[in-house]
């Protein structure tokens, strides 16, 4: 076990920001990202935590990349709402976007956001949990890099293209799922190597498509989708809706314009918000809430089962309460950035 | 193999139509009926096609089922359009329902279609195809009769549950899939049963929530969601929009309300329809088809891929000029209603 630190999720969003605002952030882009990384503490995401600053600090050798960048929001009477990302972060292209989305979600019943020219290095159940914190029922999707192979194909295509699903609670915090249409995180993967442990089969094939347990032949092949064709359906249909629908680049784009192989991959962000309100037949408003949770009590009733979500929000108290261990090198990796 | 009877895609659909309206089918119930079940047929989708009409007479002997509803189509100025099925079956509540969704969708650039109180025992993919016919990218979602467990559970509460996503081509038909959450179809156990072969694995589990290949103990058992828990919160997601969101029943209630066992699921569908023109950031009209068509060629560039769809596409042509080979035995069952 690495040396830990515990830090309070108020230390920790500070060192993000200081770090972030060190390395020429604006205060903006900073401050959305901090809060993104924070929550992923909070929760135990490890992966998505201050282990994320690097990576966010290594995305500026991109000569694209403005870490100053502004979002701008167009909004009108339709039920799209787009925001131009400026080649910033994607967290803080939310925070713009989403109160509109959420309005016109309200105003109309369903609506859509179409997040432009953004770095997205970040999960997506933060934004989905967020709308349906406000009531609404939310989908996200996004493409990123190019690292699995299609159905039946040998080489990289589609990204690990996650889509999220959430669904408002009364009184708790919503049901929400963020699953990559990968079998694995490429994460994984690279964490079998450091630990010289082959792959469970189905992960990934090796760069002549054979299917291969070798960390290193994974990553020099393709990864595979989870579920064989379903899962590389959804991988198809997360590229056509982040990428063609709204105007941004495919995985494999992305991949080959990260010349400075800094990993963040560049695109978009597709979201759509659904108000239950504007959906019900009965004037028991509310009513979906409350006929959702007997599905989920039934669900519950069977031994072994857990919803989606379930484990971060587990997590969260305790670590909202008690502070977060956080790995001692990374912590001054990250505070060399902050005094550089 | 069995005696086969070549039918045109014409006497398939004279075929349907006869026997319905002899079964007491209004002749709009039972038209919309058969252009589904002849689709099915133009497109090589056996299951889904003539073998289907038994299954829609057989759910005449449920109560609730009224075989010459007339849908009654709510659309306002808002994004979602409600059609009330009136117990009939889904597809005359879609022919209602998708044209004022369609316009829906351009007027606003995304909008949504509640389905109540229909028995859905079609495939999905003919209204998305249709919708992305139209040049609208679509989704579909319907829940259906409990027979799947949730993830790490060991009693069945979804449905197979499938989602369909349709992408338009020009000057050709869609990209389309539509698959269950499922790992197999039901149908496929059963086939299975009466071949006397053994499941592949991971397709069921036996009541005691054992993994089983045994088709029968996978029958009295449940079948489990494809690709893990990432399936199961698939079909979880279906039951919530499908259920839950537009008012209807879950898999677990229609099918505890199945007391005929006719197997015909009662409940609801739900379809989100996207206009892309409204989605387009550039002034080319057009570009988000031509952007899909690079990837596409890209996938099929790979040995071993294809299109979602695209066996059914290659069917398509050879059933519209030859006609369809079709189980002469279920053509006398057929014929024998139409005599009724």
């Amino acid at each position: 076990m690495p040396d830990t630190l515990r830090l309070s999720l108020a230390d920790i969003e500070a060192l993000a920001n200081r770090a972030l605002a060190a390395k020429g952030f604006s205060a903006e882009q900073a401050g959305a990202i901090a809060v993104t990384v924070t929550a992923a503490e909070r929760d135990g995401c490890t992966s998505h935590g201050l282990f994320r600053i690097p990576f966010y600090v290594a995305a500026l050798a991109n000569d694209n990349v403005d870490a100053r960048a502004v979002p701008l929001v167009h909004a009108d009477d339709s039920a799209v709402v787009h925001v131009e990302g400026g080649r910033g972060f994607c967290p803080l292209a939310l925070a713009a976007g989403l109160p509109p989305l959420a309005d016109a979600a309200r105003r109309l019943g369903i609506a859509a956001l179409a997040v432009h020219d953004i770095y997205n290095i970040a999960a997506l159940w933060p934004e989905v949990e967020r709308l349906a914190d406000e009531g609404l029922v939310a989908f996200a999707f996004t493409a990123s890099n190019a690292c699995v192979a299609p159905a039946g194909g040998t080489r990289p295509i589609y990204g690990t293209n996650p889509m999220a699903f959430g669904w408002p609670r009364s009184g708790r915090a919503p049901l929400v799922f963020d699953q990559a249409s990968s079998a694995c995180a490429r994460g994984e993967i690279q964490l079998h190597l450091r630990a010289g442990e082959p792959l469970p089969p189905g992960w990934a094939i090796d760069d002549q498509g054979k299917p291969t347990t070798d960390p290193a032949a994974a990553l020099a092949g393709a990864q595979l989708p989870f579920g064989g064709h379903k899962g590389a359906a959804i991988a198809l249909m997360v590229e056509l809706l982040a990428g063609a629908l709204i105007g941004n680049l495919f995985s494999h784009e992305s991949k080959a314009r990260d010349t400075a192989k800094t990993g963040a991959p560049f695109g978009g962000e597709y979201l759509i918000a659904i108000d239950p309100e504007r959906h019900a037949r009965d004037t028991g408003s509310g009513t979906h809430l409350a006929r959702a949770e007997e599905l989920f009590a039934l669900i519950l009733e069977q031994d072994g089962t857990r919803l989606p979500s379930d484990r971060r929000y587990a997590t969260r108290p305790v670590h909202v309460r008690d502070g977060v261990d956080v790995d001692a090198a990374l912590v001054e990796k990250i505070k060399a950035f902050a005094e550089s």
